[in-house]
């Protein structure tokens, strides 16, 4: 079997385990405990906290340790948008391409605070133009969050571009999809969460850092950990987990990205000259290193599906989320995507391991066999 | 060093250990995807439901896993409170002894949604009489949140008596402190909150049982997990761990409870005979088997955990996320003790693996010998 979904959840990395091992066995007291077993955790856990704040570009202090980048998500947009609501900021600005993480934690603000969410359109690439939040922008706007990548599509935002142009604004960049992949440090984001088990620490693990400077009511109260920011005891074993993943990530990314980036571009054009009715979804250029979406007109992306996994191919149908969903895909709608071709998308994520050198023209003899089939 | 911390945090068992293994390396995909990769993962997932809800007397699609006791007691009270809030219900029942993440979530209710929060007094063990609760409930009430067990004085309420004072107000159960030590089954609670750390799954684990007839909104919006009650990628290596370690706590129960309980209770005879100002705090009845606190009139709490470290024992002034504090104990001061001699509470906590016959007046003798130095 060949996995193609790493962008729905990719194999825990050797280091990471090994990371996480003592914190799982001799290591094992309450960060919080003021005696030597917690202490020892406690140090630990800040060992984890500045190295993902290095990677991240933030200090030590801005890292929040999170159980996942939908925790992570979620902290950002209702921690950021409440913690100003006593201010009467009541304005939310995200993009309708966004993680579910995102819309549904603005549909909770709207529903239960008020708050009003402009959802600035998308071009049909999934780009959000920087003019275009800057034109969304009000006095009482409380936050700005926006997907770094784009989980279905790969569609790269311009970061920087739109931090420049938010201003004193706070940005939240969900960098899910991208971390490991991108540079994150340095774009100007105020706030950026990670999701542990995309990059090679385990389902469980993630991180929100915001700087200081941004008020931020918790998601969880109680014993006031994270710096009063996240209460409940400290996941230390994931914590060293997440910051050696993504440390290796950091390191490698440059040559890995240039790597899968090159193998995905063959395995795009190969499927596209060798399946008639294939068109590829996102954005050409700006676009994450390992990730090909297509939509297939004509075919149910669920029936290529199972085709290519009798072929020994794993791929997806957008996000693992949405797997099984009957809905088309709200971020291929949002790009102008007809409803019923929307159906017929497939997407493949390539991972950080080395494929063979034939692999990208194998598979995409493979995903035209496999279209041919549904087709026929 | 003996450790006697257990209600902080335990190490994680190594059954437990080895159930989360193949989660950690092959079995590695996401429960929501649709292929083979993704089903292996949903099937472990499911069944470490099921192992749940039984130690927890529900059924299976009741159970949502979360990051820890902290996410389930938060998800909890939020969610229940804010599920009903449509209907104006807008009352919530507590006790002022209750772990942080209760009262902070109750704090937090109060300041963002206008819900008024009733803390039923306690008497000086700790103990809640249902008839305070049964005179609590209002036409409005939409919860009552109580802890099964206390975490610093391991008080244990009747919580059938409770189940039955409230009628059909749901009742939520913080089982944090008393799951693996207590039967939690039949109780007649509609919501139950477990943490793995504290019986032997690793940090970053825990659920919440809710009943399906109680409406529940999500403290994490998103793809729609755990049957849209709690999105995010599913840890399912955690998933396995705690409901292993929950499985194997609850067979060993009542053996494990007798001997640690009887252990225990040598140990309180013991310091309340060979420490003039030591006096018992909690229950002396209705008290969980590994618990014994004290107070010790004249000293430092801090000093004396010094004193005991240096001879080896391991103990807490409270609670680990209380630790580093200068507050008094909100818990010792709703029982009526005063500030001044709350702040010299010792709690030990035992584990459920068994110590050398001699222990309990062993370590006695070493606490007389810790508040003497302090005392001296």
């Amino acid at each position: 079997m060949i996995y193609l979904d790493h962008a729905a959840t990719s194999p825990v990395r050797p280091e990471a385990l090994e990371a996480m091992r003592p914190y799982l066995t001799g290591v094992f007291g309450n960060p919080s405990s003021r005696h030597t077993a917690g202490e020892a955790a406690a140090s630990a856990l800040e060992d984890a906290r500045a190295r993902v704040a290095r990677v991240l570009g933030m200090r030590p202090g801005d890292v929040i340790f999170t159980a996942g980048g939908t925790e992570a998500n979620n902290l950002a947009v209702k921690g950021i948008v409440l913690g100003v609501l006593d201010t009467d900021r009541r304005h939310l600005i995200t993009s309708p391409i966004e993680h579910e993480s995102i819309l549904e934690s603005a549909a909770y603000l709207e529903r239960f605070h008020g708050v009003e969410v402009t959802r600035v359109a998308v071009d049909e690439n999934g780009r959000v133009a920087p003019d275009a939040v800057a034109h969304a922008l009000r006095d009482d706007t409380a936050l700005v969050s926006l997907g770094h990548a784009n989980n279905e599509i790969g569609t790269v935002q311009d970061a920087a571009a739109i931090a420049a142009a938010v201003g004193r604004v706070p940005l939240h960049l969900d960098a899910v999809q991208s971390a490991g992949w991108l540079p994150l440090a340095g774009l100007g984001a105020d706030a950026i969460s990670v999701a542990g088990h995309k990059l090679g620490a385990p389902k469980g693990t993630g991180a929100l850092a915001v700087r200081g400077r941004v008020p931020l009511e918790p998601l969880l109260h109680g014993g006031g950990q994270e710096r009063g920011r996240r209460s409940g005891t400290e996941n230390v074993a994931g914590a060293m987990a997440l910051a050696t993943a993504l440390e290796l990530a950091e390191a490698e990314r440059e040559v890995i990205a240039a790597q899968v980036g090159a193998l995905t571009g063959r395995f795009i054009t190969g499927v596209l000259e060798a399946v008639p009715q294939a068109v590829a979804t996102g954005d050409p250029v700006h676009r994450l290193p390992g990730t090909a979406s297509f939509t297939f007109a004509g075919t149910s992306g669920e029936a290529v599906l199972l085709e290519l996994e009798r072929r020994g191919v794993i791929s997806s149908s957008g996000s693992a989320c949405a797997a099984g969903s009957d809905e088309p895909s709200h971020v291929l709608l949002a790009c102008g995507i007809a409803p019923e071709v929307s159906q017929t998308s497939v997407r493949f994520t390539f991972g950080r391991e080395p494929l063979p050198e034939d692999a990208p023209e194998r598979l995409a003899a493979l995903v035209a066999d496999a279209v041919g089939a549904v087709s026929g």
